[in-house]
């Protein structure tokens, strides 16, 4: 069963996650610190190129099964944060979006070699000055009917691109987004294949390239600021499969309207959100492992006041660890149902890809911020990894669009084509009726259910009373007056599907440790919104109060099975560099100066060993 | 009214306090990234030796006015994480133990030169294997009858001092403590005085210092590892004010017991914690400054689709950050009042040093990755300093004591002397009785007050019916049945104690925004609680729908008077270096490589101003 239980988390391809895995025995994946900015960068270019030598994933794994790219990012989510992303951008990014948008004949050979990095590309699309409202950027493709080429051009401050990963050292491709304009007339944001560097890595002419410096994580990524003084292209480097440009300037489309082109442009950020979740949620695994190990290892004042008490034991640290491991577990079988169904279907999955995107992010965010801290000092050493943790789960919270923007969208979609009329009343039960008791009678799921109809039900009431008062009223209404709502509503939404799927990952595989924590994770966000429920009069003071008491229950039922569940994750043991996840003890009797990397074979200084048994 | 906010903020010291900021106008003080560790180290010490030459506060201000201290912290929390780290071993941790524990006329001329950092001290107390239970440590101290010395010596690798801060490039001296053996029979931890290196800062003999490398913040701090081979140091060395060690080898101390004597030794934690409050708290407030300077001139999308609303203008953006404003004013005055204290009576201050340094650090935590993220990439960028923040709170959680270990100290302070018995039944109206009524009258402070008595008779009463059955039975009652309740209890207290001080702060000044801000603080307290008072039957539903609202309206109504609180920080333009705060449209129009330091005076390479009047 508990191999059952590894597959569920794993999902799919599973022989070649073990070679991708394999990958990483070679040092040059051993982690390192203190390098300088360049070196740093160096050593993820290294890493990835390396990997996708191995032919094991490739661009065109979009057009196949695209969650082989997704187990790329999860396996490199557990060893560099910075070599993740770069890839995150070569291949979803840039690489998904020539493959989907581009000429494929004319581009095939830029196609191919994504593959094994040996043409890299960035991805032009956010400026300085719009984060979060792209389709009003101001970069200019204007067709020069002249020399039948576009002239992409950057005409302030605020129109460069900016955060573009691969930028500052090593990409030879951008596509740029930009307004396609002809003869005068815009024609909306479009994306344009633009060379930035020869071969050589020489920049083209027009091309200027900042370096935007020292970031609070992954510090191998090479983010940098770029923009373009009059730099002319080819047209065929408009990238045509849904708009084109013919020899005189005729634009033509078969998507009506500039707001529905830039979102069909901008389609790669919903697979981007998938490969994000991915490699945060498996830097979130490594964090789990970390923190456990030590926790068994770790002793602390046992009854009799000797340190001999391994912390795992203390009440406190359960409490604090196992309701992470049991959401680690939910958002792992949420993830894998977003995964499947992009495989899938690609289409209609944009609440979905947003709200497992914002829910990885913020509990990779949490998660690691809390286990390092129950880890005490150990924690804040650089090579035990929190840090990377933290600096990465930041990267994704505002990467991809912003956890608080994607909710909103999440919400506008629970919305779009949801029956208002229904509902007559104020009252909760009223506003559902005769639904209540069916809805009591799912048990968690039902209580999270009734949650999320309910709130969906005040928010869609709310938007129909403006519904005819204008642009501005609507406006103000969402943004000004129902802030709380709608993040709630979106929130709800997502912990009501991720709990889904971890009943029906339950229903795959019945050992006692899966199904405490699927009834662990029901119930903590039961908890989470038990004040909505208590005054709702859902919930009683005495339903809550065995709430609670069953929720410390469980998390001491499951913590002797903690091991089982973090063995399932499948994370190798070569792959584990955390000093605290092994002999601690060990890795202290020399002068490690902070690093696994350069371990000394003999350990000249070795202090002498322990009087105390370990 | 203004100026008396500021004051009440400040709290003491006020044209101190100017000098001090003066002195980090210098262009030392300038910001600094990608540095190699050798290079942080040196800059952390040379801003820190400037600062002490500026004869602005003492070693001896601990006798004077220790708030002086304090100011001293809080001034440099707003510039330089590893230079308050490195300060605050200097003058707290090394300085104020040999002030208080040392033969005074002895190290008469060591206490001097720590004031001007001439003469560099560490504090060896956290051994590796004895973090959170330091009186059961290996090292010992065992006095040499034939030559009257004691010889230092760190048996085993777990007996190492541990995160030694000064210790792995510039301490002369460290305090090390060590269990005194004479003649075969321990008398429990003391502190001694060990010249690590000479004047020149050549090791001495016996002592092996390692580095620790790198860490996920305050790398200008040189953390080191030090353990000692039989090191020999003059009897006059121990610490003597309360234990001594007379020639014959006859010990005497007026303090009874061996955890009596090491809480004595280790008293200047105490301060410690204030002096780890002071820095943080004022690290948060440069992350409110900045979060909110970027959000007054960041731009999203407006009513009509343009990017032409500051986002401080959402309500998301406001709900996020109008809270943390208030909880941060909140802990100002809390923490004011335990300097106050402090500086007052110096005894009986315990649980008030316990929980404002673990509430301030967790705030600040929470409150710079919450602002991190609401600012977006531009949060991200090392140069804005959230990740100093960030990785300043992280050393402040668990520094000087773990968060979640000094929570349950002051739960056992809250309970000694408690008279369990005068409450008779569970029930909380008959536990409390006739008092329910005068909580409730008290508004919020008295519903707060009405939790905290009410957890702590239910902790009171578990502790009180295993008090018969043995040492292991209270144990485990504590350790593995109520760590909730014990969580709960201290942070219940120290949010009714923060909220008396910030009513005491209104009655001081009555400026509505301050009022304001004290009533929202109020009833995030009670809705952080709700699940409880809607439990117990204390709250109603529609009290709770009311609340809500109310923080809601509380949000908006304050969010126009943001920047009248923010000045009252007292923040001057010359200590904010974050380009986000500034002109970031300018910071953007040449290449900056992520830097404000060395800013090019010639903007050589100006990108084209921007066409968007900012």
């Amino acid at each position: 069963m508990e191999k059952k239980l590894s597959e569920l988390i794993e999902n799919d391809n599973f022989e070649l996650r073990e070679k991708m895995k394999n990958v990483f025995k070679d040092p040059l994946y051993t982690p390192r610190y203190n390098l300088a900015l360049p070196e740093e960068r160096e050593l993820a270019y290294r890493r990835l190129k390396n990997f996708c030598e191995q032919d094991l994933f490739s661009v065109f794994d979009f057009e196949g099964d695209p969650r082989k790219i997704f187990a790329a990012h999860e396996v490199a989510g557990l060893v560099d944060g910075s070599m993740a992303t770069k890839m995150t951008v070569q291949f979803n990014l840039f690489g998904g979006t020539l493959l989907k948008f581009g000429n494929r004949e004319r581009f095939q050979s830029v196609l191919e070699k994504i593959n094994n990095f040996e043409e890299v590309g960035c991805f032009g699309l956010t400026e300085l000055g719009y984060g979060n409202n792209a389709v009003e950027m101001e970069t200019t493709a204007i067709w020069d009917e002249s020399t039948d080429e576009f002239i992409i051009d950057s005409p302030s401050v605020l129109s460069q691109k900016y955060w573009i990963t691969n930028g500052y050292c090593h990409a030879h491709w951008c596509i740029v987004f930009a307004q396609l304009i002809i003869k005068g007339e815009s024609y909306g944001v479009h994306g344009f294949l633009v060379e930035v560097r020869d071969k050589n890595l020489n920049l083209k002419q027009g091309v200027t390239i900042h370096d935007m410096g020292m970031k609070i994580g992954v510090n191998g990524v090479d983010n940098a600021k770029i923009s373009f003084n009059q730099v002319r292209i080819p047209r065929a480097h408009l990238l045509d499969a849904f708009s084109q440009v013919d020899e005189k300037g005729l634009f033509s489309s078969e998507i009506k309207g500039k707001r529905a082109r830039f979102l069909k442009m901008a389609d790669q950020l919903l697979s981007g959100r998938i490969c994000i979740a991915s490699m945060t949620l498996n830097a979130t695994k490594m964090g789990m492992l970390t923190s456990y190990r030590y926790s068994k290892s770790r002793k602390g004042v046992g009854p009799q006041g000797k340190s001999d008490a391994p912390i795992i034991s203390y009440q406190f640290q359960q409490n604090t660890f196992v309701p992470l491991l049991a959401e680690t577990l939910a958002l792992c079988f949420g993830h894998n149902h977003v995964k499947n169904l992009y495989a899938e279907n690609k289409k209609n999955v944009v609440k979905e890809c947003c709200v497992i995107k914002a829910m990885v992010t913020w509990h990779s965010e949490n998660s690691v911020s809390v286990l390092r801290e129950r880890s005490g000092g150990q924690g804040y050493l650089a090579c035990n990894r929190f840090g990377e943790g933290i600096g990465g789960a930041h990267a994704g919270i505002t990467a991809e669009g912003d956890n608080g923007v994607l909710m909103q969208k999440v919400a506008k979609e629970l919305l779009d084509g949801y029956k208002v009329s229904e509902l007559a009343k104020n009252k909760l039960k009223d506003l559902l009726p005769g639904k209540l008791q069916k809805f009591l009678s799912g048990g968690e799921l039902g209580l999270l259910k009734l949650r999320e109809e309910s709130l969906k039900a005040e928010l869609a009431l709310r938007m129909q009373r403006v519904k005819s008062k204008g642009r501005e009223a609507i406006y103000n209404k969402w943004v000004n007056e129902s802030a709380d709502l709608v993040q709630d509503l979106a929130l709800a939404y997502g912990q009501r599907f991720v709990l889904e799927r971890f009943e029906w990952a339950t229903k795959q595989c019945s050992l006692p440790v899966l199904i405490k924590c699927k009834e662990l994770y029901a119930k903590l966000k039961i908890k989470e919104s038990s004040s909505w429920f208590l005054s709702e009069g859902i919930l009683s003071g005495r339903d809550y109060r065995k709430l609670c008491a069953r929720i410390n229950q469980l998390n001491k039922e499951i913590a002797p099975d903690i091991e089982l569940v973090i063995n399932s994750f499948n994370i190798p043991e070569f792959l584990v560099h955390a000093p605290m996840a092994k002999d601690w003890v060990a890795f202290n009797s020399y002068d490690h100066q902070g690093e696994v990397y350069n371990r000394p074979e003999k350990k000249s200084d070795e202090l002498r060993s322990s009087s105390i048994s370990h």
